[in-house]
């Protein structure tokens, strides 16, 4: 054990600053480089064979894998992580990129506000097979710490790219909305043979008058009981799972 | 609007001083009462005559109603409310208090850690008419203003009560286990006629093997992606939605 954690260098100062600097979007993008923390969220990305540049580990720990680059302090992590409460290990990684797949079932995301929802409905995409997520220019920084958090590692592995609603109907698919007042309830729905994209809407503002004037049909979630709405990450939870089934 | 302006007092410095208190857990504990922020979480309450002792609002703001109580500075705002960025208004409830009610639908939720996920399950549980929610004495604060906020109110409308693991089979109840190793794919899942709960795990620990032990079956909600797993909210959703169907 000991031998071991000799092999693995501590980080040096400099590298330490240098990294937490990538709390701040602005060099995040800047550097295309961002730090992604936690066991499950790294194991789930090797799962994927979604590479780290460099595996940092604190220095109590047992140095679980030979790819470890740096052990670092408590503190040190503590500064390289955006969680008040770091994990033992973290990776640094690229940035996430968009890329434009063919798709058979997508959904477009208007304008999606909080990370921790963004990061969910990536890891429900991942889990349902949904083909990619369309978003919109305004949606929060994909790349934030808490978004691949939310995501469990998902950003990685769900395609994604950004359109402006104006430019969906270019995509030539069926494209739907799911709204609280919805003519077509999810039990009802019957999704086309040809590609499509159901339309989520913002979490405060929710589905825009402009994509309801584009969209072929709204869906629903039928709701039995007295609740303003569900939460977009919830809706998209249930949408996506029901759609799984077809 | 002048007038209306000049009716309403501006809150004291003594009053703040004390409501701004109600943040710390154990104040709210000690005093019985919690700030609850928010246009659409206090209309929610409202909707399900929930009332307020006490209503707040910033002084820059239209006086809404004449329930409002005092104005308060936007600094003093920030004070009262546990939010960042809090809305411009606040009400002051009695906490949550839990009711042992005969149910026939419930939700055992073992240990949840999670401020945003305990809340998110309340508001799914007022959507989707779950008769109540048992907590494992573990759970985490429910009557935090993150949990309120994240439940958009639904913990003083979702019946709940709190109920130690080896306890569960003195309600008589069937307990089935949800767990991604689950037998029974949801969609072939047949609930009882009889009173049932469906036990959730804790969001990193998952099932506990006590609940394995006294569950009759395991259910799982089929995922056809590669994802090690989903959110406790995000299953919950699936889960209540699909008994909702039922």
């Amino acid at each position: 054990m000991m031998r071991e954690n000799v092999a693995v260098p501590k980080m040096s100062n400099e590298h330490l600053r240098y990294l937490s600097k990538l709390k701040q979007k602005k060099f995040r993008l800047q550097e295309g480089l961002v730090i992604v923390e936690g066991k499950r969220t790294l194991e789930q990305l090797f799962a994927w064979d979604i590479k780290a540049k460099e595996l940092y580990i604190v220095e109590s720990e047992p140095i679980v894998s030979a790819a470890i680059s740096y052990t670092v302090s408590e503190q040190g992590m503590k500064r390289l992580c955006d969680s008040e409460q770091p994990q033992k290990i973290a990776g640094l990684f690229s940035l996430p990129k968009p890329r434009k797949i063919a798709f058979k079932k997508a959904f477009y995301l208007d304008d999606i506000s909080d990370p921790g929802n963004l990061g969910t409905i990536f890891r429900i995409a991942a889990a349902f097979n949904i083909d990619c997520l369309i978003l919109s220019p305004k949606t929060c920084e994909i790349s934030s710490p808490k978004v691949i958090r939310a995501s469990l590692g998902a950003v990685y592995k769900v395609p994604f790219f950004f359109c402006e609603m104006e430019k969906l109907q270019e995509l030539k698919a069926h494209i739907f909305a799911l709204d609280m007042q919805g003519k077509i309830p999810l039990t009802n729905f019957a999704p086309p043979s040809e590609p499509y994209i159901v339309a989520l809407g913002n979490e405060a503002k929710g589905i825009s008058s402009s994509i309801l004037k584009i969209a072929e049909e709204t869906l629903c979630i039928p709701m039995p009981g007295e609740m303003e709405s569900l939460n977009v990450s919830v809706s998209s939870a249930i949408l996506a799972y029901t759609l799984s089934l077809n």
